[in-house]
């Protein structure tokens, strides 16, 4: 057996790099005598290990110095109720629903405050952004949420919403460090490591210093305020240990890689191969407008299930595996995430090429 | 470098056989052709190993039809809110207060409502247990709540209070699977997975289903509800897929080892070793009642400070690890979890043994 090509959406491929540095430090990590997973959280040598990885994603990201790191647990769906537990004091939120992701944080958000969506791609399945630079912001919305990149539709918000004035919360769990982006924008960044950075279990969350209050909703759990975990430097109470140490190989490979600009060019060049062949192609189509195609995740169908299932079959079998679509969406999706090489890609499209001409 | 005898009282030491498995298939679990870690936890694959995790588990423990098993996030100190948030009907609950652990569970239960202090041990510094034989339970109580191992006093709940009829809850994270435990005396059993089953990140919650409804505290958070994660089979999102996959490979382990029973009577044993040694020394005394003794956790002193910073000193450079007491006790703590071999305590012992001799 071999390594296939692992186009899954979350968890996801990772760096081999990675895998075999995390396989070759299993027993025992540098002079410490013992692995990783066995390191009591607060010993020296794992202190380092989340030092490093922090100090490494700032400099990855860029990220200013008022603007503070937490990696904690739970994913996305946790933040869902922390963001607005912690930041909706005027009990009122804005939304952007463009996707499965953001309308599960607005339904959670719900049961906190008010919530206005203030624009929605539901009409269209999600197959496109809807356009942000002129929305009705509530006067007292406490922030304006986006899910910035949409995993299950592969669609990217490109520009970012005008929000006049509020802070904007955006969910980049499927497109984190895949490329550049200017942190100071945000009032909170955060995703899931499960797709881009490391295995399930970890988020990491950006966010700006003053947005850390006590001032929280009543009957807020200590485990799900930003503050605790804030003065504590993630580790008010064991943090998940190991998967942070693999996020921290990872960020050490992205920057060896050339960091945030090369993963973008890399990952443009990467998916352009496969939307040329999509936009070329008389069997196969994406389904995203183009203007807000994702570089990490494309869906695409041939319009006929059966011919769909036949191919993710036969796929399946020649090694390209996790291309069946969601089931919301339909057909196929290949998530090509930073540590999905460029021949990963370009076989999937010589496959394509040849089901196409022998099944047209 | 080698491995050396890790003390750590959590995360800790693991057993090296699921360390070399979990090395071994790092980059290609079976014929999957990925690490665990790039796994959808939607794949066939995965749902395997989340399954017999789980089975190995109700083998273990030989846990009754009517109790679930979960995975999920966030530690012991995440269900610290999510118990009250559940099951505080009456927003009354009893708590039992050995250690640090289970104060802070009551302080986040007062969050919810009132909590009564049913019986503590904080007067002569947790070295013991109380009576729990005929608490004054209250008449409305939701639940009465234990701290079954306490890891930083070194005491253990070996008569179960008798709760008059009251749901009982337990914290067993620093003790869970080191002897066989009857499942159905409680209403839930959880523990955090970093002390004696695997890498830090996931806990283990296991519930009686009359307790899991819909029924919870208005605000409690979607991901705070049991009801949503035993509905999904702990797939309500992504879980700490790699996490639970050591779990699995320690549950195997201990299988192999002959069960829980075998378990004990190893346990047994190997704490008699450091027992019999602190009760025979003229230097070294262990801090708690002899009665309520844990197994897994053995704090000790010199009686004297400068005494015992140098005995660390000289354990720490002689290969045994993680040794500091925690600051509220001072001294010395020897966590010999389940992981660590009969051989490891008597090396200790024959160390201590020729300190006691050079330093008397």
């Amino acid at each position: 057996m071999s390594r296939v090509y692992n186009f899954s959406a979350g968890p996801a491929v990772l760096p081999e790099e990675v895998l075999k540095t995390a396989q070759a430090q299993m027993l025992e990590y540098g002079d410490s005598g013992m692995s990783v997973m066995e390191m009591s959280h607060r010993s020296k040598d794992f202190q380092n290990i989340i030092d490093t990885a922090e100090a490494d994603l700032r400099e990855l990201l860029d990220i200013p110095s008022n603007y503070k790191v937490l990696f904690l647990q739970g994913g996305a769906s946790t933040q869902f109720a922390m963001i607005p537990m912690n930041l909706m004091r005027n009990k009122v939120a804005d939304y952007v629903v463009t996707g499965q992701w953001a309308k599960k944080a607005a339904a959670e958000a719900k049961v906190f405050g008010t919530v206005n969506e203030v624009a929605s791609s539901a009409d269209k399945t999600f197959s496109y952004v809807p356009d942000l630079s002129n929305l009705d912001i509530s006067p007292n919305a406490d922030y304006v949420y986006i899910c910035q990149n949409n995993t299950i539709y592969g669609t990217t918000v490109k520009e970012l919403p005008d929000t006049k004035g509020k802070d904007l919360v955006s969910d980049v769990s499927s497109m984190f460090l895949s490329e550049p982006m200017d942190v100071s924008k945000y009032g909170i960044v955060y995703g899931g490591a499960q797709k881009n950075i490391g295995p399930a279990g970890v988020t990491i969350v950006i966010i700006r210093e003053d947005l850390i209050t006590d001032d929280v909703l009543p009957g807020t759990p200590t485990m799900l305020r930003y503050r605790v975990h804030a003065d504590a430097g993630s580790m008010y109470n064991t943090p998940p240990c190991y998967s942070i140490y693999v996020c921290g190989l990872t960020f050490k490979w992205i920057k060896e890689m050339g960091g945030l600009e090369a993963m973008r060019e890399r990952n443009v060049e990467k998916a352009k191969v496969l939307y040329d062949f999509l936009d070329a192609s008389e069997m196969f189509e994406g389904t995203v407008v183009a203007k807000d195609r994702s570089l990490m995740n494309v869906p695409f169908v041939t319009g006929d299930e059966a011919l769909d299932a036949k191919f993710v079959a036969e796929a399946t079998a020649a090694g390209f595996k996790n291309l069946k679509g969601h089931r919301t969406v339909g057909g196929m999706r290949a998530s090509i995430y930073n540590a999905m090489p460029k021949e990963g890609v370009e076989a999937l499209v010589a496959f394509m090429d040849t089901f196409e001409k022998e099944n047209r």
